[in-house]
């Protein structure tokens, strides 16, 4: 098979003009970025205010394995599929972000014939948005840096600067750093640190605002700093919210690509599944919603992170409603929870799928019976897999009463995706949905880590550090506890503990500490250490890279 | 008045698709950013090979001051009109840099009635050309100090990583850090520094390069370190060239925009003019020469920077001949040479015009005697100017047989720019133009920057400090002697010594330092502290700065 690189190369893409008419965009409600590429204005929004939403199909996974389950794949090539159908339909993913693009992971656009295009220019630069994102938040670090240096008015303790940098590239020499070194014209030395741009509180901002007024409004509640006398500094204490949404002016118009069947693709906005919460803009969701009659979506990670995080944090802030979840494995992947090493993934074990299928039971669990959705199973299907081991997991899913199908999409496109489409189509006709998320806006602070902690995790309770309760503390004294909860937890296990596959059952979470982001408007619960600046691998994916003197890149993605 | 981007508001801005057809360029070499923004194919020039060259107008000016001379907006007003006269004129500036833009500087993209638009598209984001630079000179970082964190196979001293970072912004807390701090994890602890992006190697290169196989091997060859057994590192031995030229393969392609009166305008890399070369790119220009019959331009500073290395560096590279020189001068900034503060710079005061003059004089020199061009004095006229004092200048010009205008492009646009153009156009048919470098590719290193001293800058000779005598004992061991020179030296005089206005004599050229700029080629000596990484002022641009619900900007520029 072709890489995925030459696939889109390969592939002929339709003017980006041509995929806005037919969604009903006048030539004034966008902005081409070179023939292929366009940003919505949000008038074009504001315009359909009336029209009713279409339905809104929410792709998750199991919990993420080095095996590979093909989460994104899965999303556009269930979209390609709809669109064989007839149907008018459209995706709407996250933005990918170069740290990974050059380091681990190569591109995050899909998959074989399952992709979204310009799939090289998505997974660089696109459209600037997270340029922009990187911008704004280094802006602000150098004012409040810039604050201390110049008489510290507002009597900001350099000890409890909040805010750090970012750069969107993996390096991990970034992760600590002293600042302000060399003489007093450096300004004031200090401990800073960097994280990935996708880990900025101002690319949740991004994709959580409404209009131009509500992006400001949360910018300028972003919390940055304690002073010697512990009150908070936000930003709208330094002056610069303007200057921040200056900057975010053009990113936070939805960006319109096409998958490479043609069908319209909305990659807007890339935020971590851990310390935030993990899904494409709102705009683009809702913009999607007003001009499809069927959008497929998806969260980062599992049904305990980004799927949570979107039922919980997202929908009922916005009155949505998920019609149905598609939930994605592979068998690979089921392997892996059950024991078997990834270099014996490709040997056919049953037995394995078997042991494994009880991660795939909970996450089914989580979102038919915690969240009251229609679910359908995509099992989507590797080279090397053995019916014998597909056919356990079409048995379990078959057992428990919920559709499922095999899906092709990676080798066949849209026509690999066809009975997974006509599944989803039934299911969200047929299947009732009590779509309810987990806890209401009234719940305690305490009472909603534990509902997570038990419900969706599976955990039997919550243990709190002494800097988890103070931390606490102080939200509640500022008067911040009713906001909702985001979990930052690892997303390699259903539990807190990265090595444990599966379904862990007899333990429970740590809460190590806690944050707040009050422009996105959520508390962040560290259960864990997580991550916010990736490193190099040795041999990163920028070394397989090249370009040729037509312009073409070969040995990425 | 108003303000420039109350100006730039009210202007009606030609669809880009109307400005592109206008010269000659077709529907496929060039990508809409926008409507009024575009990117044009290299396929663009390389087509146009046979077809002559328009003459190049090259706008130079006057030792800055914080009085204000007016280089970019008198380039602009004099593309404006010449377009007035009916002449098919284009103008090929610089790109501005965020970090001026939100600190202490405002906007960089002319002023007045003098402006490229959209002039805030322009001086945001415009179509992330430096962001780009950012990435792949961030990504080379990572990848140099992964290497060292891997094994280091190539032997690299830890302590002789010539690469730093760089951030579009203005953020003096990053001039120097420590980098890896932490547990093993983290990397190696070393210390590194920021630049601003400007000053990035790989941004002159952009600016450098002539195709995609040129850019590849210059970025091969920028050196990044040296091993403990002091051999040279460059990029190629890292293996990412391709990943670095991938980052840059829109980056490189020229920039289309418009005047404020609809003369389109590229605007196209922005180096800096004192450790690199400080123009904008070359690709820009030669493409502005095929498709314009007269093309202006700028470079970074006054005649002994900015000009002098387009005449060394550029021109005889490229095989480019400049027709005449436009000397930029205004009264204030005269006044300020002849030692009037600028508590007291609107002050009518021709005496201090007549002290101030020996400036003009020596840059006047350098363009006429030294450099061989047809030179026209461009007076830019303020509103508190006083008659008395403008006629300082233009008797002065008389005196030397030299063509002056007074401009008033800011206030008038291109209707105030006719005489000037009108001396332009003249002077370039009727004046003898005995264009030659300062010195020969075949000039040893240390004639060269002897050159520069006596016969540019009006020293008597040049001392070097014992550093600056080993490096260039190194330089020549590695063989990079041949190299023309880049100086990096103050702006804010002809001498090494910020202090010193008018035109200095009775002093010698300290060179400290010489770095070797491989990928660009050439070497930069360094006469002076060079700041590469601005600091913010108290009050930052940031704080003046709003955006109204509507995406429109007030309050910056």
């Amino acid at each position: 098979m072709l890489s995925d690189i030459e696939i889109a190369q390969q592939a002929k893409m339709r003017r980006i003009s041509t995929v806005a008419a037919e969604l009903g965009l006048g030539e004034e409600e966008y902005e081409p970025y070179g023939h292929y590429k366009a940003k919505v204005a949000l008038t074009a929004l504001e315009k359909r205010g009336s029209i009713p939403d279409g339905k809104l199909i929410y792709v998750t996974a199991i919990t993420p394995t080095p095996a590979g389950e093909g989460k994104t794949c899965t999303a556009v090539g269930l979209t390609q599929a709809l669109g064989r159908l007839g149907k008018k339909a459209a995706v709407a993913l996250r933005e990918p972000s170069l740290g990974p693009t050059f380091g681990v992971k190569g591109g995050a656009a899909g998959g074989g014939y399952a992709q979204v295009l310009p799939m090289d220019e998505i997974n660089l630069h696109f459209t600037g948005d997270l340029h922009a994102v990187t911008a704004a938040h280094n802006l602000l670090a150098a004012v409040i840096e810039n604050h201390l240096h110049h008489g510290n008015e507002l009597g900001i303790d350099p000890k409890r600067v909040l805010w750090k940098r970012v750069l969107d590239i993996s390096d991990r020499q970034l992760r600590q750093v002293i600042v302000g070194v060399g003489d007093k014209s450096n300004g004031v030395m200090r401990e800073s640190g960097f994280e990935i741009t996708a880990a900025s509180e101002i690319m949740a901002i991004l994709c959580l605002a409404t209009d131009l007024n509500d992006l400001k409004q949360r910018l300028g509640s972003i919390l940055v700093a304690y002073t010697y006398q512990k009150t908070p500094v936000f930003v709208r204490d330094l002056g610069v919210v303007g200057a921040l949404a200056v900057l975010l002016k053009e990113a936070i118009k939805p960006n319109l690509v096409q998958t490479l069947e043609g069908q319209p693709a909305f990659i807007h906005g890339g935020p971590f599944a851990n310390i935030a919460h993990g899904n494409n803009s709102i705009l683009a969701t809702k913009l999607a919603l007003k001009l499809a009659d069927y959008v497929v979506t998806e969260g980062g990670f599992a049904s305990d992170l980004g799927a949570e995080k979107f039922f919980d944090l997202v929908a009922p802030r916005y009155g949505l409603k998920p019609a149905v979840a598609v939930l994605v494995a592979s068998v690979r992947a089921l392997k892996n929870h059950g024991g078997v090493a990834m270099e014996q993934i490709t040997v056919p074990d049953p037995a394995a799928v078997e042991r494994g299928v009880g991660n795939l039971a909970k996450h089914l669990s989580n979102l038919r019976d915690v969240f009251g959705l229609p679910v359908v199973v995509a099992l989507n299907k590797f080279p090397t897999d053995d019916p014998q081991e597909l056919a356990v997991v079409l048995d379990y899913c078959r057992g428990q009463g919920v559709p499922a199908a095999v899906s092709e999409v990676v080798a066949h496109g849209g026509a690999g995706g066809i009975a997974l489409a006509q599944q989803v189509l039934a299911t969200l006709e047929n299947v009732e949905n009590r779509f309810a998320p987990l806890y209401g806006s009234d719940t305690p602070l305490e009472e909603k880590i534990k509902l997570l902690a038990t419900k969706v995790y599976g955990a039997d309770g919550v243990n709190y550090t002494p800097e988890a309760r103070k931390a606490m503390a102080e939200i509640k004294e500022l008067g911040f506890d009713h906001l909702p909860v985001c979990m930052a937890k690892t997303q390699m296990s259903l539990s807190d503990n990265p090595r444990l596959k599966g379904a862990p059952q007899g333990w429970e979470l740590t809460v190590r500490d806690l944050k707040l982001s009050t422009g996105a408007g959520f508390i962040v619960v560290l259960a864990g250490n997580i991550l916010t600046m990736p490193g190099l691998p040795k041999t990163p994916a920028a070394q397989k890279v090249d370009l040729l003197p037509d312009g073409r890149i070969v040995g990425l993605f």
